[in-house]
């Protein structure tokens, strides 16, 4: 039996498929973000920081913020990969995720030369004297609220907490706060202090994922250099017309984001009604695009394969995120399609045999 | 003393100054690419491998190259980098560099958690005796002909050595051919084998430095399997307008490429001989458009200040590229330019004061 990945379903559509698949909303950017592509003509490097406009305009939207203090990435992707870079030195070092994790966090940080050790999330949500107690001796924890694939959205008296305990043990905190934008019960609570990293993005907010355009904002002016200093080898400037775009789009109508997020209110609770009228046990989504239930049957992955080969529906293995026994389904497409896939999943449950 | 490095003359320009200092076409990319900004409107995450129809574009250009062995990065710089971190192990590889070397190089390998070990070259060349010797134990060598920063290319003979000693002994041969497309001598010679990685840009030969899309290419599926899964960690993929423009410049009028390089050539006969009418011993550049003279004088360091600070012109310090004693001058500007920056380093050495 061939090994499923999420590498298996990038660009798999069409064909009847249903994708409950990859993590990236379907409704296109502000229109702003392509008006820019009626005059741009530059073509030399950029600055490795990132574009001071870009910088610039980031900096307005955080508190007391400097245009330094930032440094524009290929995707949160890079800006995790790069921080935890900069702070490897060899040492063996250790770094707290919260579990279920991102996938490819714990591949961040092995590649960095680092381990990742864990705390378990109880209903979704940071259990602090778990958490108080694995951090010790962590160089970094890598925080991600609203969570993908969780869903969850941590408590702000955790997260202060959390700025708590780490500033008093000097670790870094890497907040990666790319669904910041899309939180469906209050606003989003910055965590902050001079050991934070914020890490985000265009992707999410602006449906701009091909065009990788991510950041990181730190207050810690050493750590901005080692990273600039490392990007100039490992991938110089980010693409400056995607910079550009991402310019546009912090000066698009701030409507689109609210409008946006009225969107996917209303795919949440669709979905979410639909799993729990399957009788599936879920933490209620409270941000980003996601949901994770317990799949009721022994032997998940073979579900799993189930529902995509006879069923023509993706979802994505708990596992892969650190939660066995249970399937993340990402609800960035149509209603009607999730109703569809919510006929099938049913259809699924009804007729497999353990 | 402030320390000067190449991140200070990053985006120096204007007032006055003369920049021999980044190495990066001054004259703009093929008008077909900018044609596809008319009606680009894609949002989504591409293939981390890269586009299948850049891919393909690419395969035609190499012999019996597949679409599956190419994977389009964040520039060369990408490249090599995701290349050196596939190969470590964790075994404190070393990683034979010729030397002078492209200034990243050292960090990458470093930054790979491997060592640089180095052959230097004889009158810009590599000595394949000194090759030999040093490259044993090695776990790859990194050749970049035509070099950044001496301008020579490489001897057909000794590639062809290389290509046979590498292989014979199991090395990886990471060959940066970025400069392929501006060799004033010959053809490029491809280094080829199943032990080699072609790692190339569209930087230089489309002047699309600003936009970050370089490739490679190998026929060892494995370690594209690894580069790829390490992709989807670390950046995921390469800007997808990016790749558009870059498909665009594949389909461009070959002779914007013929042209250039007419253009480079006569830039390079005005330099080198406005440097050797100044005395200057230099290797004569065969490709690229950087040229690497020896200063006469003991404080190259301290020259290499006062040419900035007081005549207003921007060179690289050899020392940044292992080649202490020398300046590189990169001749991508105007002939009036390059004319006024040699009545300018006249002044300076006339001037100058040990």
């Amino acid at each position: 039996m061939t090994k499923l990945s999420p590498a298996s379903f990038i660009g798999v559509s069409g064909n009847g498929i249903i994708s409950f698949g990859s993590g990236q909303p379907d409704m296109p950017p502000p229109k702003e973000v392509f008006e820019v592509l009626k005059t741009f003509r530059e073509f030399k490097y950029g600055m490795v920081k990132g574009q001071l406009d870009l910088r610039t305009a980031l900096a307005k939207q955080y508190p007391n913020a400097d245009p330094e203090q930032f440094v524009i990435t290929n995707g949160a992707s890079e800006a995790i990969d790069l921080v935890l870079r900069a702070i490897h030195d060899n040492g063996g070092k250790r770094i707290l995720l919260p579990r279920p994790y991102y996938y490819s966090y714990p591949h961040n940080v092995r590649l960095a030369g680092m381990e990742p050790v864990y705390t378990d999330l109880v209903k979704g949500k940071i259990d602090i004297g778990d958490f108080r107690h694995k951090v010790k001796g962590c160089a970094a924890v890598l925080i991600n609220s609203p969570s993908n694939p969780t869903g969850t959205v941590q408590e702000i008296e955790t997260l202060k907490e959390i700025e708590r305990i780490t500033q008093e043990l000097n670790i870094i905190v890497i907040s990666d706060e790319v669904y910041k934008d899309i939180i469906y019960t209050r606003e989003n609570y910055l965590i902050q202090g001079p050991h934070v990293v914020t890490v985000n993005s265009f992707s999410k907010t602006f449906a701009m994922c091909g065009y990788r355009i991510g950041y990181l904002w730190t207050t810690d002016a050493e750590l901005v250099k080692r990273i600039v200093e490392m990007k100039s080898h490992t991938s110089m400037n980010t693409c400056i017309l995607g910079q550009a775009m991402a310019l546009a789009a912090t000066q698009s109508d701030p409507r689109y984001i609210s409008e946006q997020r009225k969107v996917w209110k209303e795919r949440r609770d669709m979905i979410v009604s639909g799993l729990r009228a399957l009788g599936l046990e879920l933490w209620e989504p409270e941000g980003a695009f996601y949901v994770l239930p317990k799949i009721p049957v022994k032997d998940v992955e073979r579900f799993h394969k189930e529902l995509y080969e006879k069923h023509k529906v993706i979802t994505y293995l708990g596992e892969w995120f650190g939660a066995p026994g249970r399937l993340r389904f990402s609800y960035a497409l149509d209603t009607d399609k999730i109703l569809e896939g919510m006929k099938r999943l049913k259809k699924c449950m009804e007729e497999f045999e353990e």
